[in-house]
């Protein structure tokens, strides 16, 4: 759906929208199953909230495309993630609250092992903690560059962030990371003439922090990579009227969610902690987005049962969350993270949508199989979402006379 | 999806694919009939794999249109047919093995019959046989034209291929083939300025032909149509990563996936020996693109029963199939022939895709009013099969982090 035109058609309102995101909710039968974490799991709020919703699995980004978490909520949010690509080295500094300038250049960094002939023997340093990273981070904040600012953070364990800030800077360089080991670190590329300077220095950065973490151990190198520039993109007030909030604890989500102008007040680690800050701040907010991170958490571990107590725990917060009698309430995932796979996939995830005027379908269980007969169809575009949400909060306009 | 997108995402991998296509797949109950071919075939081992599947109907391009076998084979391997048209011309040599130099321009001839005064009366002289068609061409080769080199091969029956070669010639020539009898041949008209001395060296080309062929009988004279050159495409090993093999006997198909880089091994004329090249060549390719162009002739031929019969003695060689255990089997069609209509249609086309990770629908039998309400939905677009095989694959990355 095209932004422009919906940004067209907003109207204000006082609606109150609720998005509730299981990360990596969607998921597949075990070896051998039948039924899927969410289909197995015992959820009676979730399926009587499908019984007066209008249900469907939504797909991020196409068919066969395994979408990255930023991809998946970018969508969710109702931007394209096709025209806007946060790289790597953004999204860490949005995890941790670095405040970017407009033509920042950032890298997402591994410190790294290597051996006196600089090959790689360990990618992430044997897991350094991120005290030793941030210490680490100070030794190389030292190093000065020509015309350019340098910026280094720790982001988590072995994990930092780098900006260059200056002039003439590109983020048009190559990865430095072979992402694999028994090679050595390749050389930051110019990927465009215009990149030459960033390339340069880039190259004077990691010389420079080869001398310093010469004789740390296991810390004695860095690896870049996702060079990129913070992505011009409209927040949620400017393209949808919406006075929005993220209640995430997971900073990568928090990161993102500011990007797009929301607000992320801070909220403790369990669910109730948060729903405590939604209740709170009912009344500041038109729109909670509502993250929760487990289900990811236990797909990636490859924890079926894990992921389904997961969502049981989730489905038990619902009634709470509905005494808040939110004007629409959506409960889908960013992707799917089946247990049997250990990692993000492809499959379509399920969406319900319910508002008093959605004019509900069939669908009274709140899972894959079911979902996939209900009215928004069984690949329904994710980027759709997000209009269909104004619209059953009277926040759109008709088109046309 | 985009081809772009897809070649970024590719991974490598050991897994096998095979994509069965049985031609003309899709169908319609006959007259005063209630199932179409397949739903009246019995297909047991369709079926079981059908329960194991992810099941739709898939539209070759639009609703409404009617695919050619070109445009269906090509969106099967994932190529837009509206971004890579495929000329008869180019088609036609590609079925005899013709190699093509770059700028060659290429026409489907065929030999006809015309009176006295040039009306055409039988638009295929006679079905004369193709080795009388052979000795034509060579007869015809004997046409010198200034500054093109001209090639003349039969292809079968009354069909032949004509090539020119040289410089600033161009495609953009009209068909002299009014296609219907009772009119003049029509004049090999420039659809472009360009195109201003091919349209002349054509016609001095048929005026010869006229001559040479004057006293023949009923082969009198000829029409040109799809005058064409070879497209520019990517083949399937550097748009996929795939190693590919075209197990298919029909000569225009072997010559369409030749165009994509696929092999394609010699294969005697029935499915128990072109299985067994698959089984003696498993090792050689990731991909087995494996055609029964019964299926289709059988409709063409308005055939009910016999198209019933063909699908059934695919439906027998599954187990054979299986029993290599595929990482992804595909089983599908490239568009509908039903026996009711003898031609193509523009009715969407069974399809099921089996792997370990595909999710499987309720859909357990394999037919068009079955797959209707499988996860790929009604009107799946055929060329979002190739990125869902990928990923089934396990050789697509994900997208952004």
């Amino acid at each position: 759906m095209d932004l422009a035109l919906i940004q067209r058609l907003i109207k204000p309102a006082h609606t109150k929208i609720i998005l509730l995101v299981m990360d990596g909710l969607g998921g597949h039968p075990s070896e051998g199953g039948v039924y899927t974490e969410l289909e197995t799991a015992i959820t009676p709020h979730l399926d009587s909230l499908a019984a007066g919703s209008i249900c469907g699995l939504h797909q991020v980004i196409g068919p066969g495309i395994t979408p990255g978490s930023g991809p998946g909520h970018l969508a969710l949010f109702g931007y394209d993630p096709l025209r806007y690509e946060v790289g790597r080295g953004i999204l860490a500094g949005l995890g941790i609250d670095f405040e970017f300038k407009a033509h920042d250049v950032a890298a997402r960094g591994n410190f790294c092992t290597v051996d006196d002939a600089g090959v790689i023997v360990d990618r992430r340093a044997g897991r350094i903690p991120t005290e030793t990273c941030a210490e680490l981070c100070r030794k190389l904040s030292r190093i000065t560059l020509p015309g350019v600012e340098l910026f280094l953070a720790p982001v988590k364990d072995y994990r930092f962030l780098l900006v260059l800030r200056g002039d003439h800077l590109s983020e048009k360089v190559a990865d430095t990371d072979p992402l694999q080991t028994g090679e050595k670190r390749l050389p930051p590329r110019a990927l465009h003439p215009d990149a030459k300077l960033t390339a340069d220095r880039v190259e004077q950065f990691l010389e420079e922090a080869r001398k310093i973490l010469a004789d740390e151990r296991p810390a004695n190198s860095v690896l870049l990579r996702g060079f990129s520039l913070k992505p011009d993109i409209k927040g949620m007030k400017d393209s949808f009227g919406l006075k929005a909030a993220a209640v995430a604890s997971y900073p990568m989500y928090r990161g993102l969610a500011r990007l797009l102008g929301m607000e992320a007040p801070d909220c403790g680690e369990s669910m109730d902690e948060r729903i405590g800050v939604i209740e709170k701040r009912w009344r500041d907010f038109d729109f909670f987005f509502l993250h929760e991170k487990r289900t990811d958490s236990a797909g990636e571990d490859g924890d079926f049962e894990k992921k389904v107590a997961c969502i049981e725990a989730v489905d038990s917060a619902i009634p709470r969350l509905m005494h808040l009698q939110p004007d629409v309430f959506v409960v889908t995932g960013d992707h799917s993270t089946p247990a049997r796979l250990k990692s993000h996939s492809w499959h379509p995830v399920p969406v319900m949508l319910f508002s008093k005027m959605c004019r509900p379908d069939e669908v009274d269980k709140f899972c894959e199989r079911a979902c996939r007969s209900g009215y928004l169809g069984p690949r329904f575009p994710t980027t759709d979402l997000m209009p269909l949400v104004l619209a059953n909060a009277m926040r759109l306009n008709k088109f046309g006379a």
